[in-house]
């Protein structure tokens, strides 16, 4: 039985390949899609999903989520992703809508699910205080760091934008498995990754030209030789977990801090006293990942 | 035409008679009461909800809401309000219920209404974060205080149990109104209002029987002569805006201080250069507050 | 036996009131006066002083001490004191220079002392830190309220300037009584109070002139009627205690608030859990006080 | 001509090979070694400095400074460092006496000199409020981290002990050269550095113990196969800066985080839009700095 999952995201480059790796992967029941205000606006975010979905062919619901952060005004990273949160390909004529339902409701719609979050974690707390823990089996989030972060030196980006979420999210009580940049810096579109990439057709030279934009910005704001694929990583952690090494530790927010602000607090040594509350990814079988990427990809096709 | 209100709510003493107030005022058109976990937890305030509309023959649906902040966790206050949340008096037979839809979807039922918020802030946060601005004409509230608190020194109950909701709800743009205890503190319930109540028969001597228990325990906690009739004032100041003068200025919530968490910083004097986000309760015409009151109660009755 | 006192100050129009006083009141032995930066820039409130005293005759030592708070960068109080720190008269020749020892080393000169504290209490948490607490009795400070601040809606000015040696003194373990705004703003510089100073010679015509400058800008940024003595009444404490009242209390000084940064947390009703640590004083007894701010001039003149 | 330093230090362990390498370098003039409380209390840390001092026959001034971080409690050490503060030989008889003068007026007696810090950064704070920024060259110290901490998860020991003294450090406009865990997590203790020393006698065999006891702490609390000689790299830098590459970069101090108290933010990739305020190391000659140890000890044999 395929594992049933809705993929909460904000596409964004890596997101978009989340979303075809979610849909291709025969071990998942890819039951919708949301989106969360993160990378880009809501607006601009959906509008990405549906392009993905278009280009790919994928027809579950999306469903429009949070505009905003919890709490703080809204921070996108548009250094990353250009204006359209997707720059980079020329997308075809839209050929799948977007339902009418919130997000929270498209969660708790049908039977409990695995969340898969790889944006801000806004619907997915705005989910746990309107309906609670019940309808949720397990989440697994791409965010966080047990290093240093991406946005600010110990902050990543999805979580620096809502660190209230995150708190809410962390304390909840459900089963969490956080993959940070620790892991997801493995995962690097190398020129040989984006070969195999375009060697499937239409679909996979889209996706050669998100990781050749992906390339550069990453490229001129970190110095990276190759981007990292990030969101994907989550997803690959629920098709099978032998993919992603965890290690169950305590894992706190910073939400008061004045220059830490959406850091993870990841206590790998068991020095605060506090008990743990996550597994946190930190180790990627790199080639068998991406194997189960291009073999989604190939699936869509 | 009366004004279309849905009192959000966590009774409570002083709810309790903001509801007979809400109900009873002709110039309100009370289309829903919601409730909250703050006073007590949510099923014991949403109980006390049916004890007095059983008890005043009020029947307008009565719906849950949230049942921890949004980020922290639930802070209680039973030693003003003891274990039920409502203790004092023998409440009778309930017969009214509770219906299935969540606070947040039964204020966006119809058209845009007042939102009168006597307990913490989270369902109306939720309700901007799900919903949006546009559903709401304006929030008036009661809680925080231009002067000291009553939970810490800076911090009134309110606001301290969900201070990330207050930040959210004096940020959104909607017209907010603040009732602080600087006013609230005025409208004392002394034996002579006590009085009064009784003269009103049943439901008159079951709001006599609250004032006694919130007398005791405002005695026994903060050295009062007479207990303040907090959340009605709230209601008066939608009832008849002469009620209760009020001036505008900006309010900041503060949501990181060590000993000051849930502070409302009101700004009188215009010295921090924000822009004003909320008018403020500075004066309240008692006598006339409490005619309402007991006018209310006397047409319940 | 007069008590002996170390008067340490940022003069500013009331600290020169309270300079007058320390030195003119028989009950008092003043060894020194120490200035910080505050009010104005060490350079010019350590002018003011000397100012002060060549005007008065006061030759007691005046030493420099620190010139910027202990860990956050200086802000000073010019829409109140003026571009000088002690703007409005014309100040004569200065006859009295500054020693070179550093402010914290005179107050560790001789027998433990009284520090009577009117402006940040960088000095005393500087001394505390380098000498330790045997040094001195006791110290009496203008700074703090139990209610609302003048500088932000909850800090007063002395305490926002440097609130990490506020929350030194505090802690400290040294007998500390808060003289604060809610007990200063009783102190109020009447037209009648002018004409007494100016009754008593060139002295006190000095006095009248600086009261009329503190009454301007109180009137203009405050909307005071009548400006309020602060710094005086700390010294009045150690005068004769019955001129003040006090309570024993509990208070924290608020270091991580983004809009409460320097409140004074005074927990007079014990809500809070902590051990009383300070005398805070909630009552003036302002005829006497006055009688002996005129009476300290007199004798000086 | 050696370049006049004083180093102040809480030993520790890794503060007493720091003593050796600063005492034994003919590159360096070593003035005076002054002492602050962090690995341990002041009284024991000062004893420690003296009985290194006493077994190498180094005869500089040794003068006491902080027994308490600026604003916090003391936080010490002894899982690290044992209830001596240098657990593990046993000392011979004390030979050098601590001088009366303060730890701060000693590193103000002479000339401009390069302060040597190794432990919490309260006595330099102390100095830079006490005798402002001219008599100092620069600060040298050991502390922080550019990646993960080892006291909490993003806090190293020296800088969380005092973050408010490290604060004032950082902004001083004093050029500052932070020796972090990034590098001295490379300075590492093998069995074949134990045997160097041994080789050299009954000093070396006192180091030999030291290091002994050091990596079983090391082994049992952090699961580290050899310890890390973190206090010496910073005394190196002065020595011989090819021996530690740096890079010039904004470090902030976090001073609110609940969770990240005293993490030291370092903004390699220029993000946060602050100017660059300190050297920051970055890589280490592992060979060449554990020869000049070597040697150092070597020499005072």
């Amino acid at each position: 039985m395929p594992t049933p999952v809705v993929l909460d995201c904000d596409p964004g480059h890596d997101d978009a390949i989340a979303i075809l790796l979610a849909a291709g992967a025969p071990e998942l029941d890819l039951r919708a899609i949301t989106t969360v205000a993160a990378n880009q606006t809501l607006d601009k975010v959906t509008l990405n999903a549906q392009r993905i979905c278009s280009a790919a062919g994928i027809s579950v619901p999306i469903a429009r989520g949070c505009s905003r952060p919890l709490v703080r005004p809204l921070y996108v990273a548009e250094d990353i992703h250009g204006e359209s949160g997707l720059d980079g390909p020329s997308f075809g004529a839209i050929s799948v809508g977007v339902v009418e339902d919130h997000a929270v409701d498209i969660m708790h719609a049908g039977e409990p699910v695995t969340l898969i979050a790889t944006g801000a974690l806004t619907n997915v707390a705005l989910y746990l205080q309107r309906y609670g823990t019940s309808g949720v089996r397990e989440i697994v989030l791409m965010g966080g760091s047990t290093e240093r972060g991406n946005t600010t030196p110990y902050a990543e980006f999805n979580i620096y934008v809502d660190p209230e979420a995150a708190a809410v999210v962390f304390a909840s009580g459900v089963p969490v498995t956080m993959i940070g940049l620790n892991v997801t810096h493995q995962a690097l579109v190398t020129p040989s990754v984006v070969a195999r990439f375009e060697a499937l057709g239409p679909l996979g030279r889209l996706c050669g030209e998100l990781m050749t934009f992906f390339a550069a910005t990453y490229r001129d704001v970190f110095g990276f030789a190759a981007p990292p694929l990030h969101d994907p990583v989550a997803v690959a952690r629920v098709i099978d977990p032998s993919l992603v090494t965890c290690v169950e530790a305590f894992v706190g927010i910073e939400t008061t801090g004045t220059l830490t602000r959406g850091a993870t607090v990841v206590d790998l040594h068991g020095r605060m006293g506090f008990e743990p509350n996550a597994q946190v990814a930190v180790g990627l079988d790199v080639d068998r990942f991406f194997d189960r990427v291009i073999d989604a990809v190939a699936r869509l096709t």
